[in-house]
């Protein structure tokens, strides 16, 4: 039972020698790579870059000792940040003591509501994002961010948070590029794309091992902020206008508690419960990957809870709302850890860097940060997936399509709210109007199929309608005008038998309409049956009094309704 | 293609003697009986009385024209003037010319709604109103015209809109009622309530036919509206406080045209909205049940036309929101009415009484009117409905009980909308774990059940899970989880057939989830196979790469899979 609510004491007793060996090392080497991007993630968010770092460090602790997976490492992510900024600039201005607060309010929001939604085991609201909503969303947020990032990449100064105003803003601005940043933007952006692209099959053709060409690759970033930064400070390109992170508190973060302010609480409300859908999509698509990988169960109400945890904790440390980052727990995965004690190392090694490095970090261009979160975000853009979808479903298409175009033209949150509500009216109209078919035998076996699609045998007397659908509200009425016009079209008909092997639930509403069918039916002298009722159907529907006033009968099978109707004027 | 938009042409040119002598009786009997609820209903909506009597005129005639439906009669129905009146309470105050004109934007907006949505062919948007939230919300509605009537009946003065507030009051005020008004209002009720429960069979034993005690019977209101006219004329009760109709205008209605005012109009359209909706889910359930009985076919999507066409007619002379009512509808099919022909009729016995009789009207007493209302709306409430659908399921009656909950607690609209909501909340939350079952073979047969509920065959290497739900986002996970627990549960297990009998739908999200199970059941060494895949599923399962990738096949049918794979190691 406490086991249930405190995974650590599933793990923790069993923790050896050689299970930290592992996790030391993924802790060092994730220190090393994650700092880049909480710099960036922070900048994306409109933070301070700092703030990026305290996110990084009790969130860990908290998602070690709560959450399920082994190697999922929690943090600043692209999508969280880019989310969190649109939220932010809404109610206070980057840069002020308010925006700072805000962001602190959000995550203690979000970390509530994952914490509430984990205890009342309501993981499976996460489900209605579906996939194309979700592919659709990461698509076009990797657009945005790109958009985003461009500015600091050129050395503007943009303000627009949709795609349209921020591009005109970009192409109004461009006379004004600042030379040495966008050199120093576009060459790390280049170092970057081109070490993504050939980086593993180069240093594989010099002779490493396919694993480190893999870590190497991914330490690309580091290389990018380690030059960038010298040349800065060599050449003190700051002086000459090259945006730098500057000055960083040192120290360990401060204590912090969110005040209560009804009005902004109000205004994130919105806002939080969107960043913790996402976040934990996201989070534990990913961690129920590796957990396959490895045969370790994930369960998803727990995940909530361990990702609530990290939020509040990053809540309470001057952070910014985290959830589990692809990036950085492919790093931990790669890097060998075995269980969430590397994340602890890593959140050590993080305090230690925020204690004694920060003055390294100074000289650290924007434009190189803004480099790294550019190629991140591309990596979002899933071109592949979108013209799957197109070939596969037309309608998933059109979910998919509206949350892109909604999330570039209107922002974040109309994106995912358009694209969910679009997807449940899809299936809600699609289920309105069900497929049905009038099925045949085929000779010689048990077995009926669609009379359209099959060579089958029937008689004239004997109408066999499937029903594809459940039977509810929405599609009652259009089953009463499917049975009335099959009566109408076939003046020699004698019994109906409706196959329900595809229904799995007859509401209040079908009810009435079975009722409904089963008087005009008797009044035009055909007798109404039932065959294949599933168990759960059948005995929801001895509770009414259908059954009893029902002209026919329900038959276990189609065969034994064909036996016994088809002979019986043969 | 002209009959279809202008149904009247469908019956004109055959137009007889004999039929104009059946309709002509209706249309007299109609005028007669429809003048006291015309005038109520007005009352009910904080109108003036006269506005019932305008609104029975120009949408008669306009339905005539437009609707399909022989022998609906259209004009202000009791549930239309209840929301129309919380409506108009919203942006007016009663007895103001605003809140005249504010009644014929309700009607304008509504008649366009109807008219945009029968073009669109978006009648189906109805079905959404399930039978337990449309049954709810009558009966809630039945409770909050009684209780709004009651302040008629007693001559109190009341203001509330929704039903504690309103009772309270109604205690509070209960020292200032008025004696001769209380008299008035409780003879007619008690006159009404004695003639429904006895009235057709006293009329029997007095030897009349059935039919002529029936319309003697319905015609209570009209005695009871005479009999307290009279009275209140010969002793000038108007004088000692009682409340009558007064002065109504002579003549024909004026021609109006409702003027366009932003915020009224942004302000009507959600109230307008469900107007419409309600209106046509009773007028055109109606239709068809009468529809049935003469074997005559009703369009919903041309009802959608004719209704919205008496709505805009109202608009234009001086009427309210009307639709087809159930009495006014029960009188003229019981009258003979055979065409709309008698709606015609209808509407110039009304325009008649317009003209000339108005000052015979300025007696009757406004409680002898609410003493009609209520023994009508009393009937809304339809316990027996409420008891069965608690029976056959909990998940239908919760939403009949929230719906009926807000209706009283917070008004009509947030009846409706929460009924509506909770109802597609339940479908998808139920649609979202769905039933599976482990199928064997029933012995001897080429049948397959569920193992828990029969006794069935089976095999220890081959599972056969039969899915009762559509796959799509909403339980795409769920259904991972079921085949990764069945795998891990089963170590002996070699093949995993999903029966899809009762999928109807495999959406991208479902897809996703199905190539993920069945690489990782490859990993397990187990082989995925399926079943009994309809056409349409078949079809657009082609269009992904799916069944390339899938390690196994897909079978016509169970017993296919099951002689060919259990077989296998025997």
């Amino acid at each position: 039972m406490l086991k249930r609510y405190l995974p650590i004491l599933s793990w923790l007793p069993h923790y050896n020698r050689r299970l930290c060996g592992a996790d030391l090392l993924a802790g060092v080497i994730v220190t090393v790579m994650v700092i880049p991007q909480s710099l960036a993630y922070a900048i994306l968010a409109g933070l301070p870059a700092v703030v990026g770092l305290y996110a990084s460090l009790l969130p860990l602790l908290a998602y070690a000792l709560l959450g399920t997976s082994r190697t999922l490492a929690v943090g600043p992510v692209a999508i969280i940040a880019l989310m969190t900024g649109a939220a932010l600039s809404g109610v206070a201005t980057p840069g002020t003591p308010a925006y700072l607060e805000a962001a602190l309010v959000l995550s203690l929001l979000s970390g509530l509501m994952l914490i509430v939604m984990g205890l009342l085991r309501m993981g499976f609201l996460a489900n209605f994002l579906s996939h194309p909503v979700i592919g659709g969303f990461l698509s076009a947020s990797g657009l945005l961010i790109a958009a985003n990032q461009a500015g600091h990449l050129l050395g503007l100064d943009l303000e627009a948070h949709t795609l349209l105003p921020r591009l005109g803003e970009l192409a109004a601005d461009l006379p004004g590029v600042h030379g040495p940043t966008l050199a120093l933007g576009i060459g790390s952006l280049a170092f970057l794309v081109l070490l993504r692209l050939y980086g593993v099959r180069g240093l594989r053709r010099l002779g490493l091992p396919t694993p480190l060409a893999g870590l190497l690759t991914r330490a690309g970033p580091i290389a990018a902020v380690a030059a960038t930064t010298w040349l800065t400070w060599r050449f003190d390109l700051a002086a000459q206008g090259v945006a730098v992170i500057g000055e960083i508190p040192r120290g360990l973060p401060p204590l912090t508690l969110p005040g209560f302010e009804p009005a902004l609480w109000r205004n994130l409300l919105v806002p939080a419960f969107l960043i913790s859908v996402v976040g934990f999509v996201e989070s534990v698509s990913m961690g129920q990957m590796l957990g396959a990988r490895r045969r370790e169960r994930i369960s998803p109400n727990q995940e909530l809870v361990g990702l609530g945890g990290a939020n509040l904790a990053a809540a309470l440390s001057a952070g910014m709302p985290v959830t589990g980052g692809l990036s950085r727990t492919v790093i931990n995965y790669d890097a060998g850890a075995r269980t969430p004690m590397a994340g602890l190392f890593a959140a050590v090694g993080i305090a230690l860097v925020t204690l004694l490095l920060t003055p390294l970090l100074y000289h650290l261009p924007i434009a190189t940060l803004a480099a790294t979160i550019t190629v991140a975000s591309l990596t979002l853009v899933d071109l592949p997936m979108i013209r799957q979808t197109w070939r596969y479903s037309r309608s998933d298409f059109s979910a998919m399509a509206v949350t892109i175009v909604l999330t570039l033209v209107e922002g974040v949150e109309a994106g995912i709210l358009g694209g969910v509500t679009l997807s449940v009216a899809l299936f809600l109209y699609r289920t309105s109007r069900p497929h049905s078919a009038l099925v045949g035998r085929i000779p010689g076996t048990e077995h009926f199929r669609n009379m359209v699609r099959h060579d089958t045998e029937t008689v004239r007397h004997v109408a066999l309608l499937r029903i594809d659908e459940s039977l509810y509200f929405a599609n009652a009425r259009y089953l009463e005008d499917t049975a009335y016009d099959l009566v109408t079209t076939h003046p020699e008909l004698e019994h109906l038998v409706l196959i329900c092997s595809a229904v799995n639930l007859i509401d209040a509403s079908a009810l009435e309409s079975l009722d409904a069918i089963n008087a005009r039916l008797k009044d035009s002298g055909v007798t109404l049956h039932l065959a294949e009722v599933k168990g759960p159907v059948m005995d929801q529907l001895k509770r009414s009094d259908f059954l009893d006033d029902m002209t026919g009968r329900v038959f276990l099978s189609t065969y034994a309704a064909w036996r016994e109707l088809a002979r019986e004027t043969e």
